[in-house]
């Protein structure tokens, strides 16, 4: 075998330990859940106080059995685990499933008994899936490791969970399973190992993730970034707010980490987030259903013209376009459509199934429209009151017929009525036509399924970008100092091709002075002190100084506006610069994320800049592409390009500016954060006026 | 009877006009579906080709029937329909359903038949719905007049619509429907009169609208105000992007209008505005079902600690704080927790389900649950494999009795899993319990549940604002003139109460420094010219000008920076204002629209504003909490306040400010615009420094 998840998944043989004597109904004992399955491997019970289970010989311990044990389970009291444990390894097994709860997911005694397990097997090349899961299931080759009774419905989705729910409602939310494992607490094996599986194997075609918090972010990003060009990874992470980060601590262990660091992180990789729970199920639904999506101009095929509009205002939220129809497709309409009635795209065939039935009509339409080559997608609307076998399935029929004869294009629908929920089912398992329950869901969904095809297959960049070798520019600089201020950080930016101010520090006015004379006027001054956070409220900044005796009266006064707002504040010095006008103000920062490393922040700065908020987070490092998406993601962009008939900022410099911070701080372990505020944009370039870096 | 919808919804006579011989399955025939419905009005169609349909005599014409007709329903060709209209008015009858399409949804024709017909019945007290329309259900008497079968399922919702498919789909969209009215084209009855019959009704007690685009704004925001303190309104408003408008001008003839408008109307009136079609059905349901919300403290009781962590994320978004247990509560659970697990809200009661069956746990819990005077609404979370009937129906069999055993506080269950929807549909029919398909939809539920009991039906103030008597500050000011500028402007702006900035025109530098000589230095300049719109960009404005000479080399600059900047602009006179250093910039104006009167807008001003849209609308008039509500919206809201340690600007000078502009506006039908921009907040008050009226 070539992977350890082969053991995992397709054993050849399964101890199960605390195996329980209990059987039937809500006895939710794992030996009757293996046999309802059809498991073909060979199981084998342990439990010292019996002997036989459902007919099964049980052994007292795993090291009585007579055999070869891929896979052990252990589903006990968590008091008894670290010596079960030592068996399994004593044995020796493959993996072991270790479904008890109460580890970290629950009090210090339980963190203790994991840390004791992961000693155990440390070293000895024995995995761990758990504790506090329900294990694996493996749907195409018929074996679970789980307590409960799980639909058995195989599908090409593949799925990583971190709570038991996804894999019990499978059926429901993904359409099916091919693999799941549910990581737990994810003492051993998590995301990445099981992410690279399902990257390599044939089966899956559709990787699912349900996250509460990831360790080996980094390596998450390189990983799916590589994956999704192969195959689709939908994700929905939970633990996004403060109630629900702390709500997932104390049921998987998970350290939740902030939202926007990882969408981020997908972003970059091309994961596609899900929203929503609705977005799961439904992104997961599309991707199964349809491989391709040529473009984005979809033709609405309705009977509802009410329908039409809300599917129109849905697409224009999601970047589709009503497709324009040919001269040809316009032709064939019109010559079933009353004369009153204009052709055009939402297509209402209504007045025209009234006057001709369902049969002379609906399948034609489709058939034309799919052959139309300014279509790419087509949304169809209808109303399913009667169950299907009646006469009024004519139309889902008709869709199904006219799917299958173009899988190219993606055929969807959008029905409501009475039998809604029967009718999607009755389509879906008959052919490549996703049924959505609401405009904005098929609207979200073929929105999502045309962004993977063209931007996410399509992209030419590496995936991921990695950090080079260290610039080594901090090295040596820090001796015991937690941050470098002003003039210091200046430099560091300035080694690392950063433009920066033309600036001195000054100790007294006399430096001042000399420093200006050095610069050139115009000059300003900013206050270099630790207490101070916010230098214009502090008074610790002046601008615009034009001469010697400006200078004068402008320290003087800012000393003593200091003194004053800001009793007893520490003034290292005074940071003599070069005065620029004009411009836009920018904030361009990084800060250390435990999992993910350098998270870049881009933004407008400013003293407004905290409460408007327009900011983009990236992982560093980033490319000149992602920079320049980073960018275009704030309202900044509009400002920067010339809103209200500016002269547009240097647009080049600013994105060489910000590839350039993002591999100072990827490539420089020592720092922690770097804070460049502000950065002044003009359409000569860029310069950071004021930095600091921790 | 004592409303003109008596005779639409329970005639006790109709006359089916242009009654179809054809009969059976696609025929689309009235008389067959009012029968099939167990109508209880005398039928008599009319239709001169035949004698006799399904049994019913037919009459050549109306007018040949020997009885009174209380509605007519006519469904031929569109050429035949005015005609037709003049015999009914003729007869005469109460009310007439135009069911035929091609009208003012169509073409020019159609617009001219359509206004043909209003024509006949103008003046006559007959009362026509549609054309264009299914028409009307009352399913609580078993009335209809549409051509397809609808679902018999009567529930205390009343909708208005513009398509029929919210009639056709309302089993599965609502849940059912007491009423229904499809206006259709609103030719002549539009939602306003509905509504209002809705309001008084006692039967209906949730109203749903689907709304493409509405006439009457004014009045229907007025009408709604009222009606939201009885029952809730819950509006799905479509044509809200570019082609969605575009599509339903053509669909129903209406003007879509701005959406920022609607949602301020919405927002103003208490109007409930499912932004989905899921939510329309969500919203619908939970008002059916619970008629109180105590407050905002959820508990949440689960099988799935991974379930719950995804609801409290939803929760966090949606106002729904989990609930502190008391320690009696805690307590109990206590007892049947393992000792490892932590009790906590999300209470996930899996191991101890484990350990003691359901029975034992389940039930106990909830009651305990639902006694803590903490808790003020529960939220369950389970999977349904198993239809009703089998023993995994136990939880929702708990959940039920003991929902049934407080009605005050809502108990709701998100499900999944192969059965989620039989058993939703099984839960819903059988007791107080709403049962929704994924974590942020019950959240969204619940949350507008506790915003329409918390806010809408406790607010104090009056629910729509109405604007006084005409203040006549503008009468007599316009003489032929579309546009009053700067000073003339500012002079209304004070005359209705706005503090505004102490300025003069000058015409030429010499009437600039008398000015400045009166109003005192510091000052700025502002140049006038209709052509300039954007000032600055212009070159038009120099500021914190201090002595004569300065404002010499100024006014020179000024003019000649213009000159270059705008070539061949003409500059009427230059405004010398008081300079004010520092404050805040923002922007407060007022727009006509067609059908909702004056829309204010608020927001953060300087150059900026444009690109960063932080701006709120309302309807004008506005009353001080609307005002502050508006600001509340904005992110300028924080800056107002002293964001990053400043002073706090002078919030009830702005909101004073706000309400007198609102009232300027919408006290003097003259005015279509008005633009203050900047209005220059400070902690010492508020003054606007430019304005320009239309």
């Amino acid at each position: 075998m070539e992977s350890i998840f082969d053991y995992f998944l397709r054993p050849k043989s399964v101890a199960v330990i605390g195996a329980s004597t209990r059987t039937g109904p809500d006895s939710f004992n794992i030996l009757e859940v293996m046999r309802a399955k059809g498991c073909r491997a060979e199981i084998y019970p342990v439990n010292p106080k019996t002997k036989e289970i459902l007919g099964f010989r049980v052994y007292p311990s795993i090291l009585d059995i007579p055999a070869e044990i891929d896979l052990a389970v252990i589903a006990t009291g968590r008091e008894a685990v670290p010596e079960l444990v030592r068996q399994c390894v004593q044995k020796p097994v493959k993996g072991i499933v270790i479904i008890t709860q109460g580890f970290a997911d629950a009090d210090a005694e339980g963190a203790r008994l994991q840390e004791m397990i992961m000693g155990l097997v440390s070293g000895t090349g024995v995995r761990v899936i758990g504790p506090n899961t329900l294990g694996v299931v493996n749907n195409f080759d018929n074996f679970l490791t789980a307590f409960v009774n799980v639909p058995h419905k195989a599908s090409p989705v593949g799925l990583v969970c971190q709570s038991g729910m996804f894999i019990n409602g499978h059926a429901e939310i993904f359409g099916g399973l091919g693999y799941a494992v549910d990581i737990g607490n994810a003492a051993d094996i998590g995301f990445n190992e099981v992410l690279e599986f399902y990257g390599r194997d044939g089966r899956i075609g559709v990787i699912a993730l349900h996250m509460e918090g990831i360790r080996g972010g980094r390596r998450f990003m390189e990983l799916a970034g590589e994956i999704v060009r192969k195959k689709p990874v939908v994700v929905y992470k939970t633990g996004r707010t403060e109630e629900g980060a702390h709500a997932a601590s104390s049921h998987s262990g998970s350290l939740a980490g902030e939202d926007h660091v990882y969408e981020a992180a997908f972003r970059q990789a091309g994961v596609i987030r899900a929203e929503t729970f609705d977005e799961l199920r439904d992104f997961s639904k599309t991707f199964t259903i349809y491989k391709s999506a040529p473009g984005n101009r979809v033709a609405v095929v309705t009977f509802t013209g009410g329908g039409g509009i809300a599917l129109l205002d849905a697409m224009e939220q999601c970047g589709l376009v009503p497709a324009r129809l040919s001269p040809l497709t316009m032709e064939m309409i019109k010559e079933i459509f009353p004369g009153w009635l204009e052709v055009s795209n939402p297509i209402d065939l209504w007045p025209s199934v009234m006057k001709y039935g369902y049969e002379r009509v609906y399948l034609p339409v489709l058939r034309r429209v799919l052959e139309d080559p300014g279509v790419d997608m087509v949304a169809c609307i209808s109303v399913a009151h009667s169950v299907p076998g009646d006469e009024a399935a004519y139309v889902e029929k008709f869709i199904l017929e006219a799917a299958r004869m173009h899988p190219e294009k993606p055929v969807a629908l959008w029905n409501f009525g009475s039998a809604r929920s029967s009718m999607a089912a009755h389509v879906e398992q008959r052919g490549p036509v996703a049924v959505y329950p609401s405009p904005e869901r098929m609207a979200r969904s073929l929105g999502v399924l045309y962004r993977y095809h063209r931007h996410i297959l399509e992209r030419g960049t590496p995936a991921v970008e990695t950090a080079g070798p260290a610039t080594a520019v901090v090295a040596g600089l820090w001796e015991k100092r937690s941050a470098l201020l002003g003039e210091e950080a200046m430099n560091i930016l300035g080694k690392a091709g950063i433009p920066t101010v033309r600036g001195k520090l000054a100790r007294d006015l006399e430096e001042a002075l000399e420093a200006a004379g050095e610069i050139g006027f115009p000059v300003a001054l900013k206050a270099v002190a630790p207490e101070i956070i916010h230098k214009t409220e502090a008074g610790g900044i002046r601008l615009d100084i034009r001469d010697p005796e400006g200078l004068e009266n402008a320290w003087r006064s800012m000393m003593a506006e200091v003194g004053r707002k800001v009793p007893g504040a520490r003034v290292d010095g005074v940071l003599v610069q070069k005065y620029a006008a004009g411009g836009i103000e920018l904030i361009l920062g990084s800060k250390r994320d435990r999992e993910f490393g350098q998270v870049l922040v881009f933004g407008l700065g400013g003293i407004y800049a905290e409460v408007l908020k327009d900011v983009a987070f990236r992982i560093a490092p980033v490319s000149r592409a992602e920079a320049l998406e980073m960018v275009r993601e704030t309202r900044a962009y509009r400002i920067l390009t010339g809103a209200r008939g500016q002269e547009p900022a240097d647009m080049e410099a600013l994105l060489r500016t910000i590839v350039a911070l993002s591999e100072l701080a990827a490539s420089n372990p020592e720092i922690n954060e770097i804070d460049i505020n502000p950065l002044l944009a003009t359409p000569g370039g860029v310069v950071a006026l004021d930095a600091r870096i921790i």
